[in-house]
């Protein structure tokens, strides 16, 4: 292929710089200035260059490929944003250094754990995203077993060898329910994610503090599978019960919307008789009816400092944490003062 | 690593059956009964069988993986769960065999046909699925070059060697509209999708021919790039015109849901002042307010469809296309007699 001729040399010629600049520019790593930066993309786009695989594994004997497995029913998977944008994320990175990302959606954990011996024992991958953490996560020592590196998608509550991504859920939890309280809330109910994946566990945990905090006693809690269609059965559960709560708290985006859609259907206004609020402020909060009121991330950017933190590890053996900023409230017209506290 | 030491000799051993019948049943080849099949897979399970990739590539020269290259913008793959159903689809199909999904999400179709040139050069892809077709696609030469076997999504509008899967979304346009005709409307309006991608066009001549065979005028239509934003903005356009659209129908749910959200904003009722339908019937579809009237389409059936097919065509050589049925009209509570026809 004609494109795999054109080499880095060919580049700095054009660019009038050297040939370790354009490695530097081309691999996305500090030491270039943004304006030499861009020039030497665009000639490289230019010239048709692109890093050659084959000329790279042969001496280092690595897939250059990076791994993601994800356990979660498809149904779940299709409803929810945030693989999307996050693999979109870490394509921002890998992309321009020719390294593929190897996706496996699995069943089930004993699967996922068959998945990852696969993997390696097959050299598919030279590393991995760990997501949906959960206690005492197993993959952690396998993947320690098996020499493979990883990046975990948060911070595990074990001995992990790994650098984490993580964003703390805890102030943008606190701030819903600190919102919700100085507009007169207080019968305020929780729905959480799945308590064995840690984001779930620590939401709610977030939550439990923040009640506590506003001098309320604990709110009711109810487990779900993240799923929309778990969101509207424990809103339907809440609402119908005798003396229902005046907000609600679900721990993502879509099973709030399923939560505002349970609510028209019980003939409740929102927020007069139940204020809705969510976590995550995917695409579809703006639009629906009301807006939703939720908590701001940015699961693209965990995509892009994930996949900078696998190849800083895989390179120098070795690569910090990164703590990306806590999520913020955004307020629209979900959630209100109640009419009847 | 010990998985792999079980052999499909050891399988057949402990389930008491020929080695060529469980080579069926992991292989998910037609005859074997369904019983055999589910207890052959359950020994397997408990054995921990794996596929040696590395037995099989040495003889084959195979990568045992399988690609797909998206080019869309991030924002719009995190909003539209069809991507990720799918792959959902092809997954169920690709994990019995120890097939990998090597992903590539690309910002534009220059980038998309050097990721193509690059998975040939690197050796790492035995097939591809290509998804979003365009007019004249310039990306069925390309492969055809390559010798990369394919299966398109949807039927190219050129010559094309390799077999698609396709449905059509012709009926399920047409049952929209001569529903909204029976409810009394007679301004129809059709915010539709990227007139480059194919099955963006074709529902939107779909929706012109519906109109026409109801004996109605030309309605408006308004392109977009499918995004969520870009519904909205369609919305707006048409809702706050002179003598507005009594109904929409819009070329996916995302939209759609936009489109509820812009009519409340504008303080519409749904459906008495305007009626919205959407395409697809993505979960959310059931819990929006009011629950959106829209047409069934089963993106992971695709998926598993694709996914067999180009098994089957990288292993004789040869595949037929495969027809799916056409989605259907699914009616809630988002259209309904206009006030003001």
């Amino acid at each position: 292929m004609s494109e795999n001729k054109v080499t880095i040399a060919d580049v700095a010629r054009e660019a009038g710089v050297s040939k370790g600049l354009v490695s530097f520019a081309l691999n996305d790593r500090p030491g270039v200035s943004a304006e030499s930066r861009v020039r030497i993309l665009e000639i490289a786009e230019r010239l048709g260059w692109t890093p050659s695989l084959r000329a790279r594994s042969l001496s280092t004997r690595r897939s250059f490929a990076l791994g993601l497995v994800i356990a979660r029913d498809p149904e779940v998977l299709g409803s929810d944003p945030f693989f999307p944008s996050f693999i979109a994320g870490v394509e921002t990175v890998l992309a321009p250094q020719g390294l593929a990302l190897v996706l496996s959606v699995v069943p089930d954990e004993t699967t996922e754990m068959r998945t990852y011996r696969a993997l390696v024992s097959d050299g598919r991958v030279d590393g991995v995203f760990l997501s949906d953490l959960r206690h005492n996560d197993p993959r952690i020592p396998l993947l320690q077993e098996l020499g493979l590196p990883a990046v975990t998608l948060g911070r595990p509550d074990t001995e992990s060898p790994f650098p984490c991504i993580s964003v703390d859920d805890t102030p943008g939890v606190a701030e819903t329910v600190r919102y919700l309280v100085s507009l007169g809330h207080r019968r305020i109910a929780h729905v959480a994610g799945s308590p064995a994946l840690l984001h779930g566990s620590r939401r709610r945990s977030a939550f439990d503090t923040a009640l506590r905090e506003a001098g309320l006693p604990a709110g009711q809690s109810i487990e779900t599978d993240f799923s929309v269609a778990a969101g509207a059965d424990a809103a339907r559960r809440l609402l119908t019960q005798d003396s229902p709560p005046t907000a609600i708290v679900f721990a993502n985006d879509p099973m709030a919307i399923a939560g505002l859609g349970v609510a028209h259907e019980l003939g409740l206004r929102v927020p007069d008789d139940v204020s809705i609020t969510g976590f995550d402020d995917i695409d579809f909060t703006r639009y629906v009816y009301p807006a939703l009121t939720t908590v701001r991330t940015a699961p693209s950017d965990w995509g892009r400092a994930a996949g900078r933190t696998l190849l800083d590890l895989m390179e120098h053996g070795t690569a910090p944490d990164v703590d990306l900023p806590a999520g913020r409230l955004v307020i629209r017209g979900s959630a209100g003062t109640p009419v009847r506290p």
